[in-house]
């Protein structure tokens, strides 16, 4: 397999169309006023199911044969692409076994029951995901709609990146730099084939959690290095265990940068969020906007586009994050 | 004064274009099967300021004449026309004196501190906020840019319902019905003439807090009947003590109808939409909402606009309803 090209992120989203919504761009004073930038947030939070994920499922099972279709499909996810796929197979009239970590928030373990999709919980730490999504395929010819590192999936999130360049192009504005929420790879591969498209130079930027901080190594080792198992995150949505092959081969293609954030600058960004955007934002769907509220990057003065990549984060957390320190 | 007619909407909305955001309308599965309705929520808490009240702050700010606005404004509010005034009239280079209740929730005056406009804090209860206003008015020359009973906020707040009547025309749709959240009234009557010019049998219902359904006892009594003083609602926004004069001619020649939420019924709608629309709202603003979820009237398979018309909410209070029961 080799990682998609524009045209394949356009005629992704001329098909996805009917599944997905074309999230707003949105802007506040607040924000271009604590960065010196012109900051547009894209509002994935606000996508079909809560997260970008709708969109790399909706093409991956759109490009299924009909043969395939009838036989149903089997997805492994820490939750957003759970739901995004069984939502999806809903509406498409597929089958959907959903592989979902035991320890998954509540809400995407109930956002993934609530669409129909037989789910098959299993042990983090212990048990292999691939390993048990491959064997559920295997006895049933079900097809596996993989989480990121599938050219139809990443030209299905890359959507969220042409909608970008359009949004900004009614503007007038091209992005000088995009900073996306990054864990296997997907969305800021797709996101980058859009915007480079759009604006050859643009800096496009993957922000990953400290500690699990692969994308960077593997970009500074010239080859993809896992993280090490264990190390906590807030953000329960960027645990991959290493970047995708073809989220890799793009990010060293178009020369994508890595930057990681802590815990606390996720916390800190979904209060943000509250205040200011009115948004309800999921620590892994916050990380790129807390990399740009902690300044990791200089972007005075330029045009920066942010992904509010998911929003499914449980009650108790978001109320202890909003009142805590 | 008389009401403002939909050829005043119409210039309002290429008025204050470049002072407002086009907000989108949102739809969820969740919404629809809960409601046996077609559902869309117009996000006016995405809204410049946090609310619609940066519409009607907007057009009568730049409808004042060069005089007027080089001697400056002064606005009375319990929260958010404060900050849309101070933040509209900001932009606009116009100077502006905000009195705010002193128990106003603490999200909406730092709004207000953050646009540099002057604040007066008055008790809610042992004080006249209007008299208060007039007088600082008289001392200097400024003009009253009042929250609701005057023609250009009425025609501003309309945008909301001609974006609203645009949003679903692009799908090919027509509103049956409408519910907004209501006050003193200027939003459903700004709404209510918007969506009566393009669909003329869609029923406009103006949601109220119990125990501040005055509205709904005006329209009874056919005259403007006050709240009884002291009732306390969770929803700090919709707490004027009667509907505008204009407003009620509006929904008396227009028919609009008025329904009453329960505090228990607003909490448990911004819990459905920090879930399921990922978006924050503050009680008042998830008044219409709440109605349309309790069940107030019945809409089965009809197109139902829904107005979040704010979001600005403390924290701590918000904590409180995502956990609490």
């Amino acid at each position: 397999m080799t990682p998609p090209v524009l045209s394949d992120l356009l005629a992704a989203q001329r098909r996805i169309a009917p599944f997905v919504t074309e999230t707003p761009l949105l802007r506040c004073d607040a924000l271009d006023a604590a960065t010196g930038a012109r900051v547009f947030v894209k509002a994935e939070n606000l996508q079909r199911f809560g997260a970008f994920k709708a969109r790399g499922a909706a093409n991956a099972l759109a490009l299924l044969s009909p043969q395939e279709r009838a036989k149903g499909v089997v997805a492994f996810s820490s939750g957003n692409h759970a739901a995004a796929v069984a939502g999806q197979a809903k509406a498409m009239g597929v089958s959907a076994i959903i592989v979902m970590p035991s320890d998954a928030p509540q809400a995407k373990i109930a956002n993934t029951q609530a669409m129909g999709a037989e789910i098959v919980l299993y042990d983090r730490v212990r048990e292999d995901r691939e390993a048990i999504a491959r064997d559920l395929a295997a006895e049933a010819g079900r097809s596996v709609v993989p989480p990121f590192d599938h050219p139809h999936v990443i030209a299905g999130q890359g959507t969220a990146g042409l909608e970008i360049a359009e949004q900004l192009g009614r503007r007038g504005l091209k992005a000088d730099a995009a900073l996306v929420c990054t864990s296997g790879g997907g969305l800021v591969a797709g996101i980058a084939l859009a915007l480079k498209a759009a604006a050859p130079r643009c800096q496009v930027w993957g922000v990953e959690p400290e500690g699990h901080d692969d994308f960077a190594r593997s970009l500074q080792a010239r080859e993809r290095v896992a993280n090490p198992s264990g190390v906590r995150s807030i953000c329960d949505a960027l645990m991959a265990e290493k970047i995708g092959v073809l989220p890799f081969a793009v990010a060293q293609d178009l020369g994508i940068m890595a930057v990681a954030v802590r815990d606390q600058d996720v916390r800190e960004a979904m209060r943000f969020a509250f205040r200011h955007l009115r948004l309800v934002l999921e620590p892994g769907g916050a990380a790129a906007l807390a990399a740009l509220l902690a300044g990791k990057m200089d972007v005075k003065g330029q045009v920066v586009a942010v992904t509010a990549s998911g929003g499914n984060v449980d009650e108790a957390l978001f109320a202890e994050i909003l009142t805590g320190g």
